[in-house]
């Protein structure tokens, strides 16, 4: 009931344009004046206040990241110009019900935050950082009172670390954006085909075998799980089985339904290897090891895969399969996998967890208390609703489809096909979870995958339902993007460094002139042009370099639409023109680099392509190089092709 | 003997300009082909080379750094790509006679490393990374023999890290930063007036009050030293007395010559309290002291500082020191201290370190074993060297002079002063330091302060005397300057987002079009336009993000010259159009964010004024405010005005 009203509030008064917060809070209300931050800001809890350690940590961590922002040493005054009011201390362990709001109330002389934990303490302080700004009387906070809870409790991002392994200071500084932007759950895909990256003491060789010695440490998880709970964020281990299991039977091959022995698989897709449901020990091992793993990550849920399972090895296993499912009167693979999924429930069960596995799981054997995670569709979420299942969706927010924000933005857990569901259906649906697999990423390019675009569904994941508003929701991702920046994430640095790497010693200029218009292929694009992909291609070409929903084609389509809009906007049209003349005169800068440089030899197609069609927008004209521009360029795509078809079909020089 | 020898050898093979290393080693001869780095590049030591867990690390790192420079998973062959042969594990405590030459052979199969220790194992690694380069077939060190070793073996950078606290992580990429251009001693100015920056067990309060919390313990301390060493690096520790001393005596008043209580000073300049020499106690708790820091740092230099007592505090009491000065016949103020440093290099030599001192302490009472650091100029160390004192030089090398590397470059241990000093004499003058004072800089700025500058003065102090040339030098510096980026210093990502803070939300271009051209004002200066500069001082202005030597005002200056050279230069004259323009219309697009944020009030004179004077070169007209923008503009100054000041005198239209 709460929710609703909160949007239906949110919906009547139309935010001003200069809040700049990420995601959007459900109530603002503007007040009289401003509160200065100075050198003397302080922060602290207030009389009677929570004592949890959590609180007094993330207190510290905002005075710093306040002294970075503005550039100040705080020399903390007597009287504290931020003061938090936290009711408790918070669950043990944070659950999907806990209480995340806050209020946020600054005046000219104090801002307060009142919360039930130390998690809505958290969201409050980011919130509160976000609105510090320097204006022409120094830096400070606008008086308003904010209040703000999550639209949804389940709000994630899955981090894919089997493909290409992710070291612990990319863990660590994700999980600083994630809170950032009010993210809550940390989905860690620990295991897969391309390799296996816990640690377990009872089953050495997962990790020996099974990882190319890239795993994390019993003690490095608990390092994390406590990070991220610092952070306001829930850990979900996910351990993929049956299928999706190569790396796991790399060690332990009798596990699997077909003859080993195996090894890591290092290429993409789906194969054939999975665990063999007939065999009782297979059970028995899953129980010492979901056992082990329980006593690390203390969440309610964990995540049992359970996608993709081709089941051409158990059809093609005549040894224990074919009796097993004729005593069981099994009649399809599907039938086998169900029987597998309640076993692995019940063993979850009694570790206390609830299970979660991928919508491939759904079957009405499993009992209701599972969660699903929708990544085949928003159909089969709003499905598992229907029939009484919990689940989260991440059909949309697939990241390596290298999608625009502006798209994953709209695309909501509750959307079209979620409006024939009851409202009892609808609750059903806790969140969503962005994804990050890694095929073609590594730890020097996922940020720049996962930022600053995650913020976007973070947005949807939290604000209210009417909060839609791309052209607003870029304006301030341009601005988060910023303070994902001054975090420590290096979506904008290592981008540089690897324009530098590049380029070599002779100037990143010309190169980043072209980086900057190009948007990586998706998955898809990237193995159509080249099959070959395995886990040890160097990731550090072009393609790799150039960010997803490129900025500038961004705003040179907006640039572009504003001239179609109003031909006789000189200052557009000059505009446009400079950016023409730099790209159609960027191929020839470029050249010299290109020929002397391997690792530049797949840039020359489209460094030429986009000269190309600059210089026919530049001249008036059009051609079938603006068509061809259009589509795929090798592994890369033009980002401003399609602004540049508009302005050549106008047919006027420039 | 060999030290002339390879001089010579130099000198006489004129350099191809391909080789960008720096420092320049001693020889260098081409081979024929190229050693191609892929993937199953390994790097490992020869059977028989030195076991010695430091060269394992060092292998560990280079082949980490590798990885990153080539974007490349290394994938170990069998064959070993880089193979060091390595006689043996080097002294315990690295010493100022520790072999640091190295042999480095490349042809088209294999890169060999021959080294004595580890220390030349080191050297020739950093070497071997720097001649990695991506051509059109590929990664690949060109083949070559390269023999090499230091000119001096003291070549250090000194950090103040009490005027402005230095967390560890600044001094840990400074120490990575330092190993790669072959810089071997860090003197860690641990004391000033303004902090006591080390933990004392001992005296607790003088970290608990002369520290405001800032200040490395015990363990931070041994694992930098640590740190320092796994580089080939020796640290030495500076305790600045008796005078610069005051944050010592805010805990223990009772060592000072007047009376207390005193408080941490948090402004710059030269100060009045000293120690008292002619109290007993000082010297006991002296020994004490740096018997316990003796059990910290290994290194067998002991840096007492010595400088700038200014003798007020001295000749104003009257308790015990006139009496002293009469027993034992002292005349000044200088036998004070005399006294005082014979007895402190006692303690020194009783706990087996050599002491070392700013050239104040120089004196013929104190034992010849003694090194003199001179800042007061190249004088007084040549006096040093006649009178038979070993001595480094860092007058010259002050950083916070904000002199462009072309001039640091070029000054010279054995410069013109040493010509008059006989063979010995000179063989004294041990090598140099360069000095980074902190009392303009902060954590965040201070890499931009010592990179890329440093690296020109480890050339200096590395290379053959005969490596002179500015223009090969900058050449290779603006490729050494991305090295430094790629291992981790911020000189480049922080200006970036020091930019980022002052513009806020709107883009930073216009900024940074303005910063690029400006260079902070040096010590001096500052303190001129600004006298209440203290240690709370915010830095973080336009001054503070500007960085020294700009690139942008030289590659325009060179510009500039060719056109001068040559007015026909058609090529030249577009391209100084072009950046003209730029300037000349930056400061209408900078108008608005200056006048929206108080963080911006001091860029508004500059921006109109570069502005003013770039519109003048265009319209090929001169004027006073050219003249006027020669000097500087508050605390910064504009580093393209002398070559705009050219242009302008040709009185040419661009």
């Amino acid at each position: 009931m709460l929710r609703t009203a909160v949007v239906l509030l949110f919906a009547a008064t139309a935010l001003p344009a200069q809040w700049n917060v990420m995601p959007m809070p459900s109530s603002i209300q503007a007040g009289q004046g401003r509160l200065t931050i100075g050198q003397e800001f302080s922060a602290g809890p207030d009389t009677g206040s929570s004592a949890d350690p959590r609180l007094s940590r993330a207190i510290d961590r905002m005075s710093r990241r306040i002294a970075k922002l503005t550039g100040m040493t705080l020399h903390e005054g007597s009287q504290k110009i931020l003061l938090l009011q936290v009711q408790g201390g918070g669950q043990a362990v944070q659950s999907l019900d806990e209480d995340e709001s806050y209020r946020l109330t600054v005046d000219s002389r104090q801002a307060v935050i009142a919360a039930a934990n130390p998690l809505g303490a958290m969201h409050g302080m980011e919130t509160f950082y976000q609105l510090i700004a320097n204006a022409a009387d120094g830096w400070g906070v606008p008086a308003v009172t904010i209040d703000d809870r999550p639209r949804f409790a389940w709000r994630g991002l899955m981090m894919d670390v089997s493909r290409h392994f992710m070291p612990l200071e990319v863990i660590r500084r994700n999980l600083d954006g994630m809170a950032a932007v009010k993210l809550n759950v940390f989905h860690w895909h620990l295991s897969d085909d391309q390799g296996f990256r816990m640690e377990s003491k009872r089953f050495p060789k997962l990790q020996q075998q099974g990882s190319d010695g890239q795993f994390y440490t019993q003690d490095e998880v608990r390092g994390i799980v406590e990070y991220a709970r610092d952070r306001g964020i829930r850990v979900v281990p996910e351990f993929d089985i049956p299928g999706h299991s190569t790396s796991w039977l790399v060690g332990y091959p009798e596990l699997a339904a077909g003859p080993g022995p195996y090894q890591i698989l290092r290429t993409w897709g789906i194969t054939d290897p999975a665990m063999d449901p007939a065999r009782p020990e297979v059970y028995t091992f899953l129980d010492a090891f979901i056992g082990e793993m329980a006593s690390l990550f203390p969440d309610a849920y964990f995540h049992i895969g359970g996608d993709e399972v081709n089941g051409k090895q158990w059809a093609a296993n005549t040894a224990d399969i074919p009796g097993f499912m004729r005593l069981h009167g099994f009649k399809t693979e599907h039938d086998l996998q169900a029987y597998f999924n309640q076993q692995v429930e019940k063993i979850v069960t009694k570790y206390g967890r609830r299970m979660e596995g991928w919508d491939e799981i759904l079957n009405p054997a499993l009992p209701k208390n599972i969660v699903i995670q929708s990544w085949r569709g928003a159909k089969s979420l709003s499905d598992a609703a229907r029939q009484g299942y919990q689940g989260i969706l991440s059909s949309g927010y697939y990241l390596d489809h290298i999608e625009p924000s502006s798209k994953l933005y709209l695309v909501d857990p509750l959307g079209s096909q979620a409006d024939s569901l009851g409202k009892n259906e609808q609750a059903r649906i806790l969140g969503g979870e962005v994804c990050m697999w890694a095929e073609y990423i590594s730890e020097e390019n996922v940020d720049s995958r996962i930022w600053p675009r995650a913020a976007a569904i973070a947005e949807r994941l939290w604000s209210p339902a009417a909060v839609r508003d791309v052209s607003g929701m870029y304006r301030r991702l341009d601005v988060i993007d910023g303070e994902l920046d001054l975090i420590g994430l290096r979506h904008n640095s290592n981008y540089r460094l690897m324009l530098e790497r590049l380029a070599g010693s002779d100037g990143i200029e010309p190169l980043a002139t072209l980086a900057d218009v190009l948007e990586p292929g998706a998955l898809g694009q990237r193995h159509h042009v080249n099959p070959n992909y395995a886990q040890s291609t160097p990731l550090n070409r072009l393609v790799d370099a150039a960010r997803p929903d490129s900025a500038i084609a961004r705003h040179f389509g907006e640039l572009v639409d504003r001239f179609v809009a109003n031909p006789n906007d000189a200052a557009a049209r000059s505009e446009i023109s400079r950016w023409l003349t730099l790209w159609a005169g960027n191929n020839a800068r470029l050249q010299p680099l290109m020929e002397k440089r391997q690792i530049l030899r797949d840039a020359a197609p489209v460094s030429a392509m986009l000269a190309g069609i600059s210089a026919l927008a530049l001249a008036g004209r059009t051609g079938p190089d603006i068509q061809t521009a259009l589509k795929p360029v090798g592994e890369v795509n033009i980002a401003v092709a399609p602004a540049i078809a508009r302005l050549a079909a106008l047919g006027r020089r420039f």
